[in-house]
């Protein structure tokens, strides 16, 4: 029992009813939340928080601390429990729990400053933990370590095996996945209730080195934790068998008490744990961290070089991606990518030729993907860029939504958007993406429509705080602006304007390129178009559109390689909804497509220059 | 080497490589595919459909018969390839692969008769096909059996395992999962690479009965099979140790060959394969269904008892939703429900505890949960109904894009949508799932307002083609309508109007009873205001919107529980972009939300009856 002699067991024992005490006392004063699943992993937290986790009090969030995530984020009283009893704040404070005018919210976000990231949405603790160990393994080199707490319910999730394999693959010997067996899940037990050796042999298969506890045992958890932090080239996985409602008589291990105070039940559970405490003054400090990790500076990223093209070359954005990632990862070290093995397909690979060590190979599970950047951005440790098929991003809508309550800096590239991809078909296909990115309140969408612009774009996504999204296009389309164009966030450009313009064109993309085809096509009928690109889908510059539609006589047609809902279109829409007089043509894709040559589908599903020649038509009409 | 003796070795042999050809030549044709992915697997095609799968050339969906799924959808050409060569279409047709006018694809869809869903977004497939298997074990109880090749790219998917784990928990023997393990991904090799034991150990551990074979021995693939057919109570997994591009002489096992047409060295590896085939005249045959698969129906479905509320109750529409499906469960043998261990939060249970046998509990791993509801509703063998928080929808979004290309016809519900869920925050709140759906082409988006027009939802979804979604709320809300008012998709109702209005509120659940309560604020201001529940957003019922926005001079305020883009507001402003002269006000949530009581948080962000009627007065005054 390596260290066990200097361990007061019965403090970490008296700390867990505390813990227990203060969840029951938290969620009765808030009328909700989860006490039980709190009291299954009492013992965990203890131990964790008073004996093995080396952090300040005085500064949570330190990039030399140990790291903790609880996947199981409803789990949250208890968490701040732990904190509150370590000294950060009043204990008293716990009773806020829920309420409007508290950060103590019913999951955990970083609004608290213990918290690096939401949790609450299940199964995507790990990926995030993953991500900081791979960051303090690889980049920081430093002897923190990550602890991960998994619920057994969420470990349902396919999104926690993609992490485990993620985890052993890259031999994460500084995580420790703890998985809180408690058997019961919100309506029924788990499909493995208590069979902890399917865990066990589970983890095994998947690489860990794997321990069964008694997860109500201070001793054996302490010893886990010590014989973890002995293990080398493998995560560890601590699988702790619980009871739901530990100690609380007439619950414990009982269903239907799921996500319920315990209101009057309280006081007599209470009375109980209390009857167990030896001695209710903690006096055990949490261990301070061993080194400090290196200082990192990850503001003001450039391109090494200015864009550097010649008009009329033919370079896909996709492409120009690749070559600014390369050249901001120039000038800042901890610019990393990340790609779900479509690198030769997004130009990821650029940065990882040259840099190869900054580059994160996360093979096809793109949960765990997103998550991993999530993780590997926190306590601002780096500048992350993941890149896959714009359609493959719905995969991780959920990451991304939980992304923005989280207050994460990550910046996602989608290549291979719309019918324009081709031959490939509806499958590979983003036509949901701009949907999916404009309903995140935190993020930026940048929409390049040139490899100018694209390079600018990685730029100021780099610099840019909160979620940022690049869409990207397969086929190769023309320079449209100078090398020297300066871009910013949410400032469209005019890329065609005379004097006499009766309609105003919007695309983005590939469909801006047909928008300026069709320009020309309406001259030879006698109607100049201006043409705007806004660089930006959100935000939008909304007072450029306003204008330049009021100055065209408020006739607008807007053409996206795009769903109808959603994005650019709707985005237009939204900027002039209290206009009068304006109205909107919106050419669109308007149905599932199919296989087929670029142009021919660009043709067929309505959004090619005929297309918006004929909608320019149909508004001036109308 | 059970039934060996009748096998024709030599002729499974030649099929393959026959096989292989087809692959080539049609991927030369479109001059883009994935020849080598197909080369991978040919032993394994020739065997299923030349041996051991029983099916009708004659009618390829034919309830009775086997099922088959490609999860690797890139490896379409050889799919396409076994049912000619098996007699369905011309071989010649093949060489029409990815053109405008064929239905042979990039990535299987159901355009062809003998494609059950569409595959491609890597992983899905064996989600699917455990639905099918269940649905044969459970409700058909016939003995046609489902097979699902899986790529060992797509392996590390996360959705995989949770269909590993569902197919194993639920015993379904009828269902055999093949891993072609190439070892080689698009961009570099797998993590694995050929590391069978690991794979084995992976399936033995998630309670497959999991055996290693020579993927390029088809004597080996057709014992394999065999013993498959005679294991009890376990899935089987068969993993093939199999090399990219096997037979192509100078492209076999090396990298750089992922999603490339042979182009020139295609004629040498022809002439190569050609040389191995001993006899080009296919003479085997696929064997017949054991027996026909019971006769179903599942149209014209009602409630088995129309709406029964009294004015002024309070009823939640999430409670409402699971009244109705037991409603329908009682009138329709076919109609089951899935969740994933939210079904006393989403009242699914009121199913499970009428009919026990007609609900999956999926637990929580709900990318499994709808890739099991697509295959169950697969050859229209049942009415399925999935439910879940709105929330956790976006964990789907790939699966149910996925759904909108396979046609699936599946009905999603997700409950505790918006703010008005209160104390639990952010990360459990569905503030995306309209602008998620909205983007889906063939989805019928429900938004029902009180628990008559609930039920009236759920009776018409259960009778409407395509994914339908309907979004209900957590709090109680007051009935609205009287137990006999007809609804219809796409028909919007008017709750409030006079002779005399001068606005347009637009609201839907919660936000339809914060409407009316602004309007009666505003009418004691004097100002009388129209007020519509949309009851679809999608269809958007447009000539109402567009009647009813005229009829109050213009002037719109739109109300939603969600996120600016995307939903409902975005539908709004989409019905007018070509109306002149009528302008709109977007009330939504415009920041990540957090705990608090319902009530204050729906005032908080903005959406509580006191900011309607200011947005009513600045559209007014505008």
């Amino acid at each position: 029992m390596k260290g066990d002699k200097n361990v007061d067991i019965q403090a970490l024992k008296d700390i867990a009813n505390k813990l227990r005490i203060d969840s029951i006392v938290a969620t009765n004063a808030s009328k909700s939340g989860h006490p039980t699943s709190c009291a299954s992993m009492a013992e965990i937290m203890s131990v964790l928080f008073f004996h093995t986790m080396r952090y300040k009090i005085s500064a949570p969030r330190d990039a030399s601390a140990d790291r903790f995530i609880l996947s199981k984020g409803h789990a949250a009283p208890i968490l701040y429990a732990a904190w509150a009893e370590a000294g950060l704040f009043p204990v008293e404070e716990l009773k806020n729990l829920r309420k409007l005018d508290s950060d103590l919210e019913g999951h955990p976000t970083p609004r608290l400053n213990f918290v690096d990231v939401g949790t609450g949405s299940l199964g995507q603790g790990l990926a995030v933990a993953a991500g900081m160990a791979y960051v303090g393994k690889y980049f920081d080199q430093a002897p923190y370590r990550v602890y991960c707490l998994v619920g057994d319910g969420e470990a349902a999730e396919g999104s926690i095996w993609e992490s485990l394999h993620f985890a052993s693959h890259y031999k994460l010997d500084n995580l420790v996945v703890i998985f809180d067996v408690n058997r019961l899940g919100q309506s029924e037990p788990t499909s493995l209730q208590h069979q902890l050796d399917v865990y066990d042999s589970r983890m095994k298969a998947f690489g860990l080195h794997s321990l069964v506890v008694d997860g109500h045992d201070v001793s054996e958890l302490v010893k886990a934790f010590d014989e973890a932090a002995s293990v080398s080239g493998r995560p560890t996985a601590i699988i702790a068998k619980t009871f739901k409602g530990k100690n609380f008589p007439g619950i414990e291990d009982l269903e239907n008490w799921h996500g319920k105070a315990l209101g009057a039940e309280g006081e007599k559970v209470i009375k109980h744990l209390q009857s167990q405490i030896k001695n209710n003054t903690i006096t055990l400090k949490p261990r301070a961290p061993l080194s400090e990790a290196p200082r990192v500076h990850i503001a003001d990223i450039t391109l090494s070089s200015p864009p550097q093209y010649s008009a009329g070359e033919l370079v896909a954005t996709r492409l120009a991606y690749g070559t600014a990632l390369k050249k901001i990862a120039d000038t800042n070290m901890r610019v990393i990518a990340l790609d779900g093995d479509t690198k030769n397909s997004t130009f990821s690979d650029k940065l990882r030729n040259a840099y190869p060590d900054r580059y994160i190979e996360c093979f096809i599970a793109e949960q765990n993907l997103v998550g991993v950047a999530t993780g590997a951005a926190c306590r601002d440790r780096a500048v992350v860029f993941v890149s896959t098929f714009a359609a493959f991003f719905t995969r991780t809508f959920d990451q991304i939504r939980m992304g923005a309550i989280s207050q994460s800096n990550i910046n996602l590239a989608g290549s291979h958007c719309g019918v324009s991809i081709g031959e490939d078909g509806p499958s590979q296909m983003g036509l949901e993406d701009l949907a999916l990115f404009r309903a995140v309140p935190t993020a930026t969408v940048f929409y390049p429509s040139d490899a100018v612009s694209t390079e600018r774009a990685v730029e100021l996504a780099a610099n840019t705080r909160g979620i940022c999204y690049i869409r990207t296009s397969r086929p190769n389309t023309a320079i449209l602006y100078p090398n020297d164009e300066v871009f910013k966030v949410g400032q469209a450009k005019i890329v065609r304007q005379s004097g006499k313009d009766r309609v105003l064109l919007i695309g983005a993309g590939i469909t801006l390129h047909e928008c300026l085809l069709a320009a020309d096509k309406l001259k030879t009928e006698g109607i100049e178009a201006r043409v705007l690109d806004p660089f930006t889908i959100k935000p939008l510059d909304e007072a450029a559109i306003q204008q330049h539609a009021k100055a065209c006589g408020g006739r607008v047609v807007v053409v996206e390689d795009h769903y109808q809902a959603g994005g650019l279109g709707e985005a237009v829409l939204s900027a002039l909804a209290l206009q009068r007089d304006v109205i909107t043509q919106h050419v669109c894709v308007r149905e599932v497509p199919r296989s087929g040559p670029p142009a021919a589908l660009l043709d067929k599903f309505g959004i090619s220059a005929p297309h918006i020649r004929n909608a320019a038509h149909l508004v001036l009409k109308a």
